[in-house]
């Protein structure tokens, strides 16, 4: 492996960069982004070597980690540029449309379907880091479709970074992710939205450390350039688990205004065993 | 100041008792918890010297730290117990049925409602620690009605624990937290809640790590215990934080099911100034 290609130099994509620079340090790296400001912070950052718009077709790697509603026309373009060689793998947080997309495609072979499930609150190539990926699930779709030579290059990066390889359909993916990563960001974003309208009339702010606000809040601080476009994409997922979400604030808030204490008790008892499914993966 | 006493000998309880033995080794502790188990384990822990049911009359503090339902008569039946040199105050998460309650107790002078800011996920005597309280919030509500030389005894204390005092009306408490903190647990349990449903019918589950899960279902792992108590206690500001809630996750929803990408882009680039209110209070 001698060359890779890098499309979208942000968190997920600069983070790449320099795990990648850091294990491979021989190997050169390109990379472009639609941001100018975003484009020469990766190269202060030594996240890619060399600025490029578009692929060299000898590239041996290219990896998509542009906004979710980009990568379609994004992953048909650069199939166009790159040498029967190269390998794409997108990092998009769904997968099911972009499956969908390239079924039957005569490059078929040359992607693979790709999610680290690896992430901050924070955007933009600054906040890369080349650890971030170190121990994280990395969620692959459609393993079978892909070109087994082709596969090695990316699972020669996945290792080096210590990357979990999972196997899921895209459509398995996509309602997995809805409840558990989409549904926590939209509720972390609604929980801020509510208090700040509750903050316009109250001005009574302190230090909020040990509240529980602080952590549940987090994920608000999150990039909208990359959320609106995943909500949107999977829409049918993330309503179902919305909807699912506020039928059950709905009857919570019924119980309490019901001065149901014996229900809420037993509600959350049961709920408590989330520390199990915590527990699960490790 | 000579005698401490602690009703209640759990997470909160049981941090004031470790706090005040490191700061104070001279200080008698005592205490109760209608747990056995809890009250066994708060003498090994050594959170308390010696296990007592009421207080001694000549105690200089005792400290209420029981669930939010069962305060207001714990409070009562203690003032009668103990001499008219004690101070008594409440640790709970709902100020304004206590204050309520006080008004115009002949020994109201010997009451501070207080609520320190501090907690975790987890419960009982054993997820006690000392310094669980070390550079936290104590709200202290009415404060002019407790009496002058009394409260310097509960200050000597909260200064010692490294406590920064904050002063409100009992009613702007409840207000402030139901959005601040009880919306917080609440949304967090309904997420726990609306995953566990998915997961009955889909048991593919990975390490969630990087997902964003982790961190905003933390607070479902919390004891229902208290919270149950909690939410309907403070019942009247609660509703209108979840219905605030509710409404903007409808709103949300909305949005997405009509793909507009750029009133949520919009919508959550807003909501990205939580950072400025959460570093407000630094």
């Amino acid at each position: 492996m001698r060359k890779i290609h890098i499309i979208g130099l942000g968190l997920l994509g600069g983070s790449f960069g320099l795990g990648a620079r850091q294990k491979f340090p021989e190997i050169s790296i390109t990379g472009h982004d639609s941001n100018p400001q975003n484009l020469k912070d990766a190269l202060t950052l030594g996240i890619i070597t060399e600025a490029k718009e578009t692929p060299d077709a000898d590239t041996d790697l290219v990896i998509l980690a542009t906004p979710a509603d980009t990568l379609g026309e994004l992953l048909l373009q650069t199939l166009d540029q790159v040498g029967e060689n190269t390998l794409i793998f997108d990092v998009g947080s769904t997968k099911a449309k972009l499956c969908a997309l390239m079924a039957g495609h005569p490059k078929r072979r040359q992607y693979l379907a790709a999610h680290p499930i690896a992430g901050t609150e924070y955007s933009g190539p600054k906040a890369a880091f080349a650890d971030l990926l170190d121990r994280k699930v990395m969620i692959i779709c459609e393993l079978e479709k892909t070109d087994l030579h082709l596969k090695e290059k990316a699972y020669k990066l996945f290792d080096a970074l210590n990357l979990k390889l999972r196997f899921m359909d895209p459509e398995e993916h996509d309602r997995h992710l809805a409840f558990v990563s989409h549904l926590s960001h939209a509720s972390s974003f609604m929980l801020g939205q509510t208090v700040l309208q509750k903050m316009k009339d109250d001005k009574n702010i302190f230090d909020m450390a040990g509240s529980g606000f602080a952590s549940t809040v987090r994920l608000a601080k999150s990039s909208p350039a990359m959320w609106a476009p995943i909500f949107v994409e999977n829409k049918e997922n993330v309503l179902a688990a919305l909807d699912g979400y506020i039928q059950n604030l709905t009857d919570f808030r019924n119980k309490i205004a019901a001065d149901d204490t014996k229900g809420l008790y037993d509600e959350m008892a049961e709920i408590n065993k989330i520390r199990d499914i915590l527990d699960l993966g490790k």
